[in-house]
């Protein structure tokens, strides 16, 4: 069995954690003796300077060729000018989960043991540790509903964007987070606004339905406004939070800064045949680019969704996972996990990559 | 000059914080020698027992020939199983805010000096205080835009709401913001989603030419995403944070969860006419109603506002709020803002109440 993974690397750290996980990659490559091949494509603001676009058709293709999608990162102040529209982030990322219909993205973030510190929170709150799942709806909701554009004229021109969500579309997403609680703590929290929003009624509405096929599953709801404060209060008390599209990009958002150690998050973005796109959860970092002092690991735990969720190769999925937390739990770290005062300790880069390749 | 003011207590703590806010009131009139006269009406769950619906018309008549409406609280558990749009919250704000054309929500937070413990931060960031003032849009956007509904059958149905702010919305509650942060720390945070959204994008074209008029304020834009996640990490780099509807519905609610007493938090919602609701934004908090221990402070803190913004009587609003600082100062506080080994020297609704007022 031989597989096709397609390499967006981007922009900022994206090129140097990248190589890491290619280190590891090759690592469980010889110890399962997995055939991956790789094909490397410019996207983001690197595509813009090389091709005029942050998703240049070639990409696209070497894509559409490829059994998985892994992704580093895009964006930079070098194209924060452009329009919106054709802003690397923006103008790579909707695209590649329209074209794919990647619309389900899912995002774990637990506190690690030995990481509290690192939690904006309180120790009180940061000592009881949390693990949530955001489970996010990618290709619908007001990202994608038309009409969406502006008309009039003078003060009275306005904009409007258009929420849209259908049966089907919340149906399909709402079963992934009931399916993903009962491998976990067997709790579904969906997120709406069914005080205001024509779309989070229906929504509510699928979601009790599929509620009944999982008896052995606990659903609440809670409104966005109230999730973004007992996320602070308790976060412990949440399993899977199953999100609309902008309201997942939020509370998914808000999880991973809790943690406080976004170089450790990564995330999937799947369809409905098992190809998916995978990225860490942290963004470009373009002010600590090219130093070597990034952390890797959330681009190495993409590689091991990617294992798991395109390839199905579960056994080498896991073992990444056991090298990761073993890097964690030896205290190899780099800088932004370590306390002020300990920072001549932290590992490179590439030292991280090294030690993770090593102990798979 | 004689005032009239709308009374609408409503449900949970709402009548009993009310009526020390009207003990309050009523040290102030004889101090500043004011004339106001009160008039009571049902709202939300109250009126929903009473005359079938959460706003009746006899209330909204009240409201109409008053200078200012000064809310309590709506909604509980014993109306939780009605339809969305007839429960005490949606069905009775936001008609209030629809027909008075509120347009202008102002909810400022701050951690005060003393209550750091309280806040869900970790304590060195909490150490460092805050004070954010939240100007929310409040009657435009995805609230209120049309078309709303559904439309199709089986699993094809879909809901949509739509999103939709003209240039006129934006620049009036845009200029409140500047204004607002000229008597601040002159920095306007104008939070968007302008990398995916048509109304953000003209959103912001729009807050650039009201910065423009006041170039003593400092103007950033920030995503909605990582403003949530921002506002954990450094939540003192934020002055005055300008949002849409719906996005400030979830980040007043964060800052609110942020300095960790609700009960100490009130809002304004303004028209162009200086025509105002007041209330406290905690809530109705069903399970501590009836038990004279709700902290009175909120909504205390509400009728000041009441004073400075719709009757402009700036001398009493600033008295009130005087002598509120003067009883946490005092460390006379309710149970809930008291360390659990302390929670013996809480003092009850009517003791901060009179406590205040004497203070006035
Ligand atoms: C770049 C942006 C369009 C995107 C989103 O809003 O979905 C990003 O914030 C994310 O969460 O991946
Ligand atoms: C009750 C609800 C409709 C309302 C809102 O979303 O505006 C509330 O959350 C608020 O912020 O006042």
């Amino acid at each position: 069995m031989s597989y096709q993974v397609a390499v967006l690397a981007g922009d900022g750290i994206g090129p140097e954690v990248m190589a890491e996980a290619r280190k590891v990659l090759k690592a469980v490559e010889e110890r399962f003796s997995l055939d991956i091949e790789y094909s490397e494509y410019d996207v983001g603001g690197a595509a813009i300077d090389h091709h005029g676009c942050p998703l240049p058709e070639s990409t696209l293709k070497g894509c559409e060729e490829a059994d998985a999608i892994l992704f580093g990162s895009v964006g930079g102040p070098k194209w924060e000018h452009l329009p919106p529209n054709d802003q690397p982030e923006r103008g790579a990322l909707l695209p590649l989960r329209g074209h794919f219909e990647l619309f389900c993205n899912m995002r774990p973030a637990k506190l690690h043991v030995g990481l509290e510190h690192m939690s904006p929170l309180r120790s009180d709150i940061s000592a009881q540790g949390f693990d949530v799942l955001c489970v996010r709806e990618l290709t619908g909701g007001i990202y994608f509903g038309k009409p969406k554009g502006r008309q009039g004229e003078g003060e009275q021109e306005e904009a409007f964007d258009t929420m849209r969500y259908s049966r089907r579309e919340v149906r399909r997403i709402a079963k992934i987070a009931f399916e993903a609680a009962r491998g976990r703590r067997k709790k579904v929290t969906s997120v709406d606004k069914a005080n205001v929003l024509a779309c989070s009624v229906l929504w509510r509405e699928v979601v009790e339905e599929v509620a009944k096929e999982f008896p052995d599953v606990a659903l609440e709801h809670i409104y966005i406004d109230n999730a973004t404060m007992q996320l602070l209060r308790r976060p412990f008390d949440f399993d899977v939070m199953l999100c609309s599209n902008l309201f997942g990009d939020i509370i998914s958002d808000e999880i991973a800064m809790l943690t406080g150690s976004m170089g450790l998050l990564s995330s999937v973005s799947l369809n409905s045949d098992g190809f998916g796109l995978y990225e860490p959860a942290g963004g470009s970092a373009p002010d600590i680019a090219g130093q070597g002092i990034a952390n890797p690991i959330a681009q190495i735990l993409s590689a091991a969704l990617l294992l798991r969720h395109s390839l199905k190769e579960e056994a080498a999925a896991k073992a990444i996972e056991d090298a990761v937390a073993k890097a964690l739990s030896d205290g190899y770290l780099t800088g932004e996990l370590l306390p002020a005062d300990q920072r001549d300790k932290a590992k490179s880069t590439r030292e991280m990559g090294d030690y993770i390749a090593q102990a798979v």
